[in-house]
């Protein structure tokens, strides 16, 4: 058996898993944002009809994912297996989508990196040959969120200028093995490698500085990576992170220059989901975040943008931070994760 | 490439990864049940020297994850990845484990079947070459969990003669390939097969019928996994569901009856770590529960009558409540998981 292994963190699949399908839902805000046009699904009401936040939360990465099969071409019942998770206690919006879905589950957190997470093992279930067709995803609510690691949106506190907005928005994507795949779409994207983050924690604290807490394991993963593959940035159209927002863009930014990379290659081909989603004038302070950040902008405006060919190779960065609703009040630090995933359009 | 799924849910591996190492904590109670003897550590507080239960269940896992790569003569720089997961919101336990072991990370949630989903996940890593040593493990702890889905423990209140226990527990295991393990293990203990399980609901409400909720899920993961492998459940010698305790393992021989295999099949071959793990004198009720439950039963003793080859073919199958912290008050239902993977001694 062939090893995929190399370098310390990196795989690259021998079969490079196809993107079949993709499918997204966002808020009301993040359709009004520069992105709005892109999205399967804006939501006029960010209740969905729901009476819960979190089961609004639910309905939208089950839409998400309906949307993904649809574009695949391929019936429910042919998907081997669903990989998503979400920010919330138990992943209440993965397992109860799963449980209306019917296919074999695997439940995955890594907090805002959760879309790598699953694209990464969605992509190794499939180049590994366990299955032929797997839905992967991930979701977030900005009420959802707010009152489970901040305050209750009713509250109405004011936010500290480096808070970021946890998007309302979910995405999901089916990935498919060559042999199912020919017969079927006309766009030919696949997963090339992925590197598999390790947790890092520089110490920060405050739960109003998340893009700060998450760039020194988003700089490992992405020098790691290029490490790996004997690459250098400018090797990818754009290398994208998941939502370090402006703030962490920035200090990413310099990072980067601080680690030899030419300031010319970092401006030409690095950006930040968190930066993508909302305008200035949406007044969202320091950016967006959340699973459905990245997972969103992802699978609307970048995969669309490698239908059309405007970018040919891709790294897709998403960062998490893996603080819990109650680690901060007992004095713990914030550890940050992010996976890569290479993604090519022929 | 050769597929390796068969029937509906089933993955058989070519490689048959090898479980190189193994690890467990356990708490007082724990210690003081009919396994006590079993387990690599047995604490004297359930606070381990640490400040806060969370921190405490956290060096429970790393220190049975310690153990395990002891045990499997390795460096913990030639482990590849570490994927892991336990009860708290946001995978608590595992992430701050995570920060202090520096390996590539996979956070996993499948509530109390999170042990048999890094078991599978880590083997897929393994068979796929994906990966040549892969650490895995899941933990839980009475203190957390109880203030966490039900009363803080300093309430006192009364527990239903339904209510599990949730076992103050760590569980890790080394999982290896060939190439790098013949050199190292006595043992020839390997995964040879597991079937991924769907999100199923039966609509039980009382989150103190944890067995209950989870019974209809694991009958579906056990019947597909003998159908896709057309094996009788007496081709295992053992069949070991995660934590149903007692009244779930009641429920699940009359279900299993049901299906119409022998009620001699079940008494000789199918038992319940829920109703393993502690005396009926402990007091627990219907048995123990949380992810550390399977974890410290299945690391502890059953690999070690694997070991001494009192026990050769063996399905563990955890099984996982995906309630949240805030799902039942929102009024739904506990939906169940249950994942298999069959193991066995050369």
């Amino acid at each position: 058996m062939p090893y995929k292994k190399i370098g310390k963190q990196t795989i690259v699949f021998s079969e490079k898993p196809y993107i079949a399908g993709r499918g997204n839902v966002a808020g009301q805000k993040e359709g009004q944002g520069p992105l709005g046009e892109y999205f399967d699904m804006v939501l006029d009401d960010d209740m969905f009809g729901e009476k819960t936040w979190e089961m609004a939360e639910s309905k939208m990465l089950k839409e998400a994912m309906k949307k993904a099969i649809k574009r695949s071409g391929l019936k429910q019942e042919n998907i081997d297996a669903m990989l998503s998770g979400d920010l919330l206690n138990q992943l209440m919006s993965s397992s109860f989508t799963a449980r209306d879905m019917h296919i074999p589950f695997l439940g995955l957190y890594g907090a805002c990196s959760t879309m790598t997470e699953s694209l990464l093992m969605g992509s190794i279930l499939i180049d590994g040959g366990f299955a032929r067709n797997v839905l992967v995803g991930a979701s977030s609510h900005f009420c959802t969120a707010e009152r489970q690691f901040r305050m209750p949106v009713e509250h109405g506190n004011q936010r500290p200028p480096s808070a970021q907005w946890t998007a309302t928005a979910a995405g999901a994507a089916v990935l498919s093995s060559r042999d199912t795949f020919d017969v079927r779409s006309k766009y030919r994207i696949r997963t090339e490698s992925a590197t598999i983050g390790k947790v890092i924690d520089a110490g920060i604290k405050d739960v109003n500085q998340m893009g700060a807490a998450m760039v020194p394991a988003a700089v490992d993963t992405l020098l790691n990576h290029l490490e790996d593959t004997g690459r250098k940035l400018e090797y990818y159209d754009v290398v994208v992170t998941g939502d370090l927002g402006y703030i962490g863009k920035d200090i990413m930014t310099d990072l980067l220059k601080g680690a030899g990379i030419p300031g010319e290659q970092i401006t030409d081909h690095y950006d930040d989901c968190g930066t993508m989603l909302f305008s200035e004038e949406q007044d969202v302070h320091a950016g967006g975040s959340g699973c459905g950040c990245s997972a969103c902008v992802f699978t609307a405006y970048l995969l669309s943008l490698m239908e059309k060919k405007k970018i040919r190779k891709m790294l897709l960065m998403s960062t998490g931070a893996l603080l819990s609703t109650i680690s901060p009040g007992q004095g713990e630090s914030i550890p940050g994760i992010a996976h890569a995933v290479s993604v090519e359009v022929e």
